[in-house]
């Protein structure tokens, strides 16, 4: 594999699951005051996106990394109204 | 142009904007004890990794992208870091 491909993979995990650490910090504090809706609404749109594009260009990694990021926004969402007071 | 680079373009814009809310949000409420600063760190190691990528394969619309949400990334960081308590 090349070393390109490999930095497109890390790139795409690093990003994918930067949603990760602020979905655990929500749930285990049970707060989500300060976390922005909007930024979450508006990730959710460029995901899909990032998706379609991904499957028009048969490209595994884009499909992979932000099917996997629309599901932990999709959870950050869920508990984060769950948690807005 | 095509389709796809239309949905690539608008996908790259939707992902690359999607933390200006929360930005604002912190520069308005002076609030950021819930935005997770491991969420901030993972995501701009990612898109360093990005935009290398994007440098390697000569795509504008991966590095333009990618660097603005390099740019406000850093701001919601240094803010975060200035409204935590």
């Amino acid at each position: 594999m090349e070393t390109i491909q490999l930095i497109g993979i890390a790139a795409s995990i690093g990003t994918g699951i930067s949603l990760l650490p602020q979905l655990v910090k929500i749930i285990r504090e049970k707060k989500a005051e300060n976390v922005s809706m909007p930024m979450l609404a508006v990730l959710f749109m460029g995901l899909v996106l990032w998706v379609i594009y991904g499957i028009l260009k048969k490209d595994w990694i884009i499909i992979g990394s932000n099917a996997l990021s629309l599901l932990l926004n999709a959870c950050t969402v869920i508990f984060s109204l769950k948690y807005k007071q």
